[in-house]
């Protein structure tokens, strides 16, 4: 199991501090949505150059233009992107054509899939490395889980692992490592924290 | 009727030479998903100090954290920012409360919409300044036109403006002008052509 920090909210010298404090329980990091909008893949090449020992993810979300949007992603030296499990399954071929052109890995965003398992289960046919439940931000005000969309996506998957994020805290990950997932992602919770080194390290003993 | 021109896969400086090229032409420049994936906001913040009299579109393509990310394209300076059709209502609401406080527009992409006239009349009510049937990069090969979506769509809005994106060209921009759209958007036919401004002139003088 990988614990996985989404850096959405801070600037790229907060986030390289969060990633110096937190070495040796961050996994991967996140280059969140919000971050690619205001700072392109600048914070994918920085991240890359000062902390060569943990993955990056480019969480940009692909919907269209696969192939094309996934390689600009991996020439900037990112391990996975992301590509929205709403997108056309040619968006998402592209995607995984580039990532096996560059020998990098992608991830599916299942956020808003009407027909959760139907589509998890042709997606999983495609090739694509994980396959990640996503509760919204703007809908966890409403107290909505990803665990239950992790359980049914977990009874489809024969290929890809599964993710999970949305709101994860250390109230919530233990029934998410018992439920299973490669990739657990958190983001408020350790860069909000009072004690980020603290709250990160004590989230990845939780993990198995 | 406007002109947007989609600027996708030229370098920022070829951009800036293109706009300067077709001035007169293009109502809208859009800072394309892969120009945003690779550059973040200093296109439209470019583009905005460059070219004052042209809209800036950011196409976004906003997913969740609907205000925060429209708050970004706002404040960098984008008139306009796009939202995805296929995301939670929440997230719609969050760009449109965005936009105004910040007294800008939200243009939403339908594009992979399952119920396109169902979903543009929701929409529709929530205070969008333009729909946007658009045909995926993807799947222009297939041969699939915009055209047929416009109508549906057009049939449906009562308040907001409908734009139409994906594939257009010369010879299929009449069609479109007599079905009636706010904004017409091409991107490779203006920005592949020999003559750009030629060709963007050309273009324009098509619309009513």
């Amino acid at each position: 199991m990988k614990l996985q920090a989404a850096l959405d909210t801070l600037s790229l010298e907060d986030c390289v501090a969060l990633l110096s404090e937190t070495r040796g329980s961050i996994d991967i990091a996140e280059v969140g949505t919000p971050f690619v909008i205001e700072e392109g893949m600048r914070p994918v090449r920085e991240f890359k150059s000062k902390f060569p020992e943990i993955e990056v993810l480019a969480d940009v979300k692909i919907m269209d233009a696969g192939e094309y949007e996934a390689d600009k992603c991996f020439e900037a030296g990112a391990d996975i992107c992301t590509v929205l499990g709403v997108s056309n399954n040619a968006t998402i071929e592209g995607v995984v054509r580039s990532a096996k052109k560059h020998g990098k890995k992608v991830m599916v965003d299942m956020i808003e899939v009407p027909d959760l398992a139907a589509r998890a289960a042709e997606i999983d046919a495609m090739g694509v490395d994980y396959i990640c439940v996503h509760t919204a931000f703007d809908v966890q005000k409403t107290g909505k889980d990803p665990l239950d969309d992790l359980k049914v996506v977990n009874k489809v998957l024969k290929h890809a692992k599964s993710a999970v994020a949305g709101g994860v805290k250390l109230n919530t990950i233990d029934a998410i490592v018992e439920e299973g997932a490669e990739i657990i992602v958190v983001g408020g919770f350790i860069c909000n924290a009072e004690d980020r080194a603290a709250t990160a390290k004590e989230l990845k003993a939780h993990l198995k």
